[in-house]
């Protein structure tokens, strides 16, 4: 089909708070610097919910959703280098631009002063961002019934049987990865472990605190628990959640609502002063700030992971920081996505860390509203669809 | 005098917003731990403003103010092994524990995890926050004419002729630098300069925006300027010190009062994207959320060091944080004092660094209400008083 347009089945968002519609799309073939991809497995993760909700300011409907799962090459466009048909791949919503692109200064972001300092790659975010391919500035989906273009989601748009990804958002993983499993590795497993490894840089023996036990928060004790924290404390209000904690490498628990004191004093009592690290992974405000002021005064790190509602703040006293804690946050767990990612799988397959563990549904894809069902009730962690 | 009380004057703050009243005050000579200094010059500096205000919550009446002084140890209690009789000293409002502390856990603060991550020693803050000596738990001065204790003030009450600190808050510098402008480096220069070169880390290359062009502001400047920034920003809303910040190292000015965006938009539309570092250096919270904002995302990094007024908070959207900037602080510029200190007094000397052109005005001491009055009109970067 090199080439040709591919009519198969998507799950399209036609508008905000509608059940997607599993209808025929057709697939136009990848044009320069593009991969179209065959999608063999697909999760789902709180940020296509925020989008189809309505709540996303940047969502464009229709759409196709999806951004964490795992496929196979069926063609390349023009001048594609770095994957070919058959490659295994892992579509990365955060992009990475080419050595060359450093080189020539051809990303607006990975030049001069920021190399090296950011995976936050900018070389395909204006398209990506308005829903369209680089090449020609238009979607590559249509509807079969009607010829109406749909929007790609996060230059990934996994919800369908095949997508087009710009190449700099395609990382090609070893072919005898499990597909059903790495597929995790495009979302909320890489970011729970990279925000303790590369963005707060966990040590041996530091003290860590974790807002919120759901996939992004499970993934921070395991990253904690690889790093060799100490006292790894998993908070959370939902005590039915602490024996899978415990699995991961939590060592203590606490629950908020049983105590009547605000959980940062009752963190710092727990740790003599402060726990040396923390993480927020739920997206609320106020737990943010209590992940904050929980650090340790002096050198406490807190990272905010959780992705908070549209125009809401966090505060604090700027005491806080003057002596001594730092407020960071993470995207993608600082990974530069197509570099990194399949160094992940290598050590996900050297057993350095949990990813089977967090799949406690699965699905085949015409049920993928159920999926979206589990996920607003919290009773999944992540549920894997078969294409 | 050596043992013996001595009867001296001293500037003492008998009450919030009433002026200091130079008088007869009596210094208790020296206890366990202790080391009595004559003072030979002191600064002042927007603390001893901000305490005698009123504002500040852990102000105590009556009190002995000032925390930028030099002099020189006049006797020593028993125990001290690192200062002497004759030497020349910084007094150190943040005090630094021993290499002995650390060894045998004897500081709450300085040990275990924490061992080399943060300047704030808190060895004898449990002290010196009430005003008070540890050796017997009382202040070492009272009124000469009726015996009133008078508290000691950020453990260095350096508004009078003879002043008692613990061991911990002394740093010994050489005895040929000059007292009468090393004084400088017990505050308001070393935060500045600390908070380039210790808590933001500032490289060759960077862009660098600096909100505040009072002193620790101007050291931020020479900081960067040392550090080799490749544009340095003045922010500032009194155009006037404009010329002042271009001697110390600034490279563009921006009065935010002439533009009719946000601040933060003007500098990351002059940085075609934001810069590397910001500075606070005010302690408005409104300013502080401009800096962070004006970073870079990716990697822009916003240190905080003015000190806001209480119960004030900053906020911002985590949006922010998420995208790769970093809220910090800083206290004394990380520095630990008695280790870091004469060691910027030789960096001083070696001409790498400027201290004398911040002193504006010189008086003595007697017309220490005329200094404050400087300081609070904006008058002054600096005032060094004689004794």
């Amino acid at each position: 089909m090199t080439g040709q347009p591919i009519t198969c089945k998507a799950a399209v968002a036609m508008g905000a708070k509608e059940p997607l519609q599993v209808v025929d799309v057709v697939v136009g073939p990848p044009q320069k610097g593009e991969v179209r991809i065959k999608i063999t497995h697909t999760a789902l993760c709180h940020t296509d919910e925020f989008t189809l909700s309505g709540d996303d300011p940047e969502g464009l409907f229709p759409c196709i959703l999806g951004h964490e799962a795992a496929g196979i090459v069926e063609s390349v466009g023009e001048g594609v280098t770095t994957c070919k048909p058959g490659d295994h791949v892992i579509p990365c919503y955060q992009a990475e631009c080419f050595p060359s692109d450093r080189e020539k200064n051809t990303c607006p972001t990975c030049r001069g002063y920021s190399l090296g300092k950011t995976n936050l790659c900018g070389k395909v975010r204006a398209f990506t961002g308005k829903g369209i391919m680089r090449a020609d500035g238009k979607p590559r989906f249509t509807l079969k019934a009607d010829g109406t273009p749909i929007y790609h989601f996060m230059g990934t748009s996994t919800f369908a049987e095949y997508t087009v990804l710009h190449e700099e958002s395609v990382a090609v993983v070893r072919n005898d990865a499990p597909l059903d499993k790495v597929c995790l590795l495009g979302c909320g497993v890489s970011t729970g472990l990279g925000a303790v490894w590369n963005t707060a840089k966990v040590e041996e023996g530091a003290s860590v605190a974790v807002f919120g036990l759901g996939t992004v928060g499970l993934a921070v004790i395991d990253g904690a628990r690889a790093a060799k924290a100490s006292r790894i404390i998993a908070v959370d209000l939902d005590e039915s959640k602490f024996e899978r904690a415990r699995a991961f490498g939590a060592t203590e628990f606490v629950n908020p609502a049983k105590h009547d004191r605000p959980i940062q004093q009752v963190l710092v009592e727990m740790t003599n002063g402060g726990v040396d690290y923390s993480f927020e992974c739920i997206g609320n405000v106020k737990v943010m700030r209590a992940a904050l002021e929980c650090c340790a005064k002096g050198w406490g790190v807190s990272t905010i992971i959780g992705v908070a509602g549209a125009g809401q703040e966090i505060a604090t006293r700027p005491f806080q920081l003057v002596t001594g804690r730092v407020w960071k946050g993470t995207a993608f767990g600082g990974f530069q996505s197509r570099s990194m990612v399949p160094k992940l799988v290598d050590r996900y397959l050297n057993g350095e860390f949990k990813v089977d563990e967090y799949i406690t549904h699965t699905l085949a894809f015409d049920h993928i509203n159920e999926a979206f069902d589990l996920l607003r009730k919290g009773q999944c962690l992540r549920c894997v669809m078969t294409l």
